[in-house]
């Protein structure tokens, strides 16, 4: 498995007027930990799309257990459990520094494309190398 | 069943450097959705929380079937499909205006919560008599 | 001139904790401005990206007088006053449907780049010629 | 004056199909300028705010020079240059890491209002008393 945690500090941008942090910035947080994860195992996402490769989503699913607020800093948990497949299937778990309680959980999945024509290819090798070591 | 759609045209700012839509902002046009849902009926969101009360997710889940571009025109379908319920349970289905092909599905729940204490409640009266003649 | 009133209503995502419009989020409402000016005038925004150009910030200025709030139905006044001139320097003035009171003020000004080379380049004649009627 | 220097990263949301990031990203990215700045002399503006005070703005400006790209590490140099006004002024400047090129510049100015009536009170004493050593 590859596990790796990053830290944000929630924008006032960020909130909306019932307080929270707003639904939707959910997937952009999920985004910082998906891009962490992948820059801690060596291969940073920006080098995926140098080399032609891009990452769309197929599916995300977000759980809200309990709000977070301006100026918390949350850790986002993201991991990848499986390598040999199609589609990259990522989860996430948010919670705040220094606090057990969950604020949201949920997961992406993910189809590789090739940059220039935008249509579905496997994991590219690079891909496939960065990660092996963890799934031995 | 209560059913409505809205149309919103995609700003720059809602695309990134893929040519695509962000992936989070699916569950902006969502609220978009929602919102136009509620006031179909003669309920405006906005009410419902002068009324005291306020409607946060609980959960939210996206399929992206096909991607959205810069100044694209999207219908977007939102529905209720029950009103017997402690969560409201919304669908959605996001289409380009006149073609068939569909950009994204996806749902939202909610659960309704006083707007002063933050505490879940059932749904109030006004919104069971705004919606109760689309259910019977 | 070139003169455009377009309307847009505020998202619960565009609030922030203050209850008001989040200040960043002008900047985007001035885009819906500024595309709705120049498709008011035969030239979609799109069009001129599909002949090669793009039109970038070089500076912007926002005045806040007064609030807008979720729900509010904001109309954006956008103009261009000029058109014999290397840079693009386009006005904004929003306020709410039904009253006098203005919510910002505020300006774009932009050069052409050409999308291949992102170097500045003059005004492309699809653009003069789709302007010049207006000034006259 | 008081001066400080925080550092983020460029999201991919943060980014639109011109490749750079939106324009109106960087008043967000001011606004962590700005909180790190009122944190780094001991007054969290979420202090502030506990305190019945908030800070909106009245007026921004931002002068794009050079466009930034996804996952470029940006660092946002705020301050403060004079502290005995009705008036709260921020400026900023905006580079890349291990780089001299600007990105932006820019200000915004501010008022204190009181959270509870929304009107415009002169700077409290704790803003006073947190900054006054930086202006002597």
């Amino acid at each position: 498995m590859l596990q790796n945690t990053t830290s944000i500090r929630v924008r006032y941008a960020d909130t909306d007027k019932m307080q929270f942090v707003y639904n939707g910035k959910y997937l952009e947080y999920f985004e910082v930990g998906r891009t962490e994860l992948l820059r801690s195992c060596g291969l940073a996402y920006s080098e995926l799309e140098k080399a032609g490769y891009q990452l769309p989503l197929i599916e995300a699913g977000v759980k809200y257990k309990s709000p977070a607020y301006y100026d918390d800093v949350l850790e986002i948990t993201a991991s990848i459990n499986e390598i040999n497949s199609a589609k990259v299937y990522i989860e996430y778990s948010i919670k705040k520094e220094n606090a057990d309680e969950i604020i949201v959980t949920g997961f992406t999945s993910h189809m590789f494309i090739r940059e220039e024509t935008k249509r579905p290819t496997k994991p590219p090798q690079i891909y496939i190398d960065a990660l092996k070591k963890y799934f031995q």
